[in-house]
């Protein structure tokens, strides 16, 4: 038997003592035929505002669950603010970016079509459960914003003046990224990564004159796109964001 | 036509000048019928000890491949020297975890068996044809050394004392990765991860007896285990490895 306790879901809807939840059909089918929960037990939820709750199952037939929540569990607390964009890759690699960039607490997926990448299109709402599935989980509060997928030239024109861009850079030029990130003013930053045939040179030429863009290396060896995306994500976590520890009011 | 400059090979055999070398038919097979080479063509040969060299493919038929080594590109340097202890995981993940901790320069696969690992055995010849081919592609000049799967207890026996042991931390207990690494006086090192389920209170008293052992800690969110061990390469080649840039001698 499943620990209830264990069981955390990510909802939409907004959160509060006594409120009453309904899921959708997939959920619902997840609670009752995967997990095999019953009517009387709780499961945890969140949406990414309003912290995570304890709530109890009150009714749960074939179409859908319904819940009433009970007590708050954890607080909202402010998170990493880290943009994870990258070039579509295929379907098990970017499957596999979306769990664990997630699960290691990125802010936003988005996807950026770039002259070499291989892939044509992406499939965002497999992108969304994805991520959704490994904020319910790693424990996290919120579940990273999954952006829809744009071309390079849009993504600079939208890249925000005070948002440091990491660009992590497979020629071996660019700055040890922890020299990088420690020379960081700001805790807002994103990383792009490339897709397996690099960035154009017009493309790095175009990316350049952004504000505050540092090129990245992740050392000599050639990392795959998705390796490289979450060596980034993990060494930006360890040396700025919540995994540097101290005082909380430092991140 | 496949850029056969691009081709990387892992051999067993010595390389030198004019040395002959015949591919066993599993190679050969990949050579003739995925990558379709023919005779004339070239390749790079690397087996961990003599850099990497150019060879002519001079004869190529159903079962054996035949080459003369020709000139050295690249001379053997010296690697990182990281060894990566896990508890197995599944089929999928194990895979990942044997082809990203190669691509990112790991020295040393281990599999360890713990109280709550979940696996009964483990495909150590599968992990050693991930590594080979996961070095292949990434360019280094060495294969991660696959140990043999140990126990926990065999594994604290046989753990050199001059190595430092970094064990990864789900209670959230650990030292903060970048802070334990910044204060390590060796660049002998070896992580361990835990199964899904953690080290049992026992093991974990019996890894503190070490001489040189440290609880580290990433972050605050539940990393699985595949995830935990690649972000913590990741920091340590950045803090401390061959990402971290600067004049070769400091790694």
């Amino acid at each position: 038997m499943t620990n209830a306790f264990e069981t955390r879901l990510y909802v939409e809807t907004g959160l509060t003592e006594a409120a009453e939840i309904f899921l959708d059909a997939d959920r619902t089918h997840y609670l009752r035929n995967v997990l095999r929960l019953r009517p009387g037990l709780r499961v945890q939820l969140f949406n990414g505002r309003d912290g995570e709750w304890v709530a109890e199952i009150h009714s749960l037939d074939k179409h859908t669950a319904g819940l009433t929540v009970a007590t708050r569990a954890r607080m909202q607390t402010r998170e990493p603010d880290l943009w994870l964009a990258f070039a579509p890759i295929k379907r098990a690699r970017i499957d596999f970016v979306a769990q664990k960039a997630t699960e290691m607490g990125a802010s936003r997926l988005w996807p950026v079509f770039t002259r070499f990448t291989q892939m044509g299109r992406v499939n965002l709402a497999r992108m969304r459960a994805n991520a959704i599935e490994a904020a319910e989980q790693c424990g996290r509060l919120s579940v990273p914003d999954v952006r829809d997928s744009t071309d390079l030239d849009s993504f600079v024109t939208d890249w925000p003046n005070d948002r440091v861009l990491l660009v992590c850079d497979e020629t071996g030029c660019g700055t040890p990224i922890l020299r990088a990130l420690s020379g960081l003013d700001s805790r807002r930053a994103g990383f792009l990564i490339g897709p397996e045939g690099g960035l154009a040179k017009a493309e790095l030429d175009r990316l350049g004159k952004l504000p505050n863009v540092c090129r990245v290396s992740l050392g000599p060896r050639v990392l795959r796109a998705d390796t490289a995306a979450l060596a980034a994500v993990a060494c930006w976590q360890a040396a700025v964001g919540d995994w540097k520890g101290g005082p909380k009011d430092e991140m």
